[in-house]
């Protein structure tokens, strides 16, 4: 599968982001058409990062048309809104299906 | 679930690596009782990383127990054989189940 993968840096309120990511953010995320898993990962201890989420797409063309969807942008737009400054993105292809 | 995730630096030899990583450290790896899934990620572009494992567990006390048996301590001692300047461990909770 095709993997887009936000990896957070720890934001000064932890609280407040929470509450916005899993209330609002990921809510928004899960209506773009072609997603097919979001699997939201809480690092321990003193990882480099605060958290982690991957978004799974059956491949590449179907990560890609789902790029020109609104609910992408939407997504897209929210997340840089909440984390602009602290999030770093990733792609890549699982290598066991 | 609890995950373990290894993230691994581009690897001088991508070839080599890959060839020593899937044939012979991620059967190791798949020996550790109480391993439920291992999912392998190749980043593709600019990613910081060019390879994340991750390695799922029922839950936090499963993963301790794991870690006393003789199979992980091969597939630790094993990593650190391939990777051990290039690579970071993180653990943590998936949120969703």
């Amino acid at each position: 599968m095709f993997k887009m993968i936000a990896m957070f840096k720890k934001p000064e309120d932890t609280e407040k982001f929470d509450e916005y990511y899993f209330g609002t953010h990921i809510p928004l995320t899960e209506k773009i058409p072609g997603l097919q898993r979001v699997e939201v990962t809480k690092f321990a201890g003193d990882a480099p990062y605060y958290m982690m989420c991957e978004m799974y797409y059956e491949n590449k063309a179907a990560f890609k048309e789902a790029s020109k969807t609104e609910e992408s942008k939407a997504s897209g737009k929210d997340v840089m809104k909440l984390a602009g400054d602290s999030v770093t993105f990733m792609f890549g292809e699982t290598t066991n299906g």
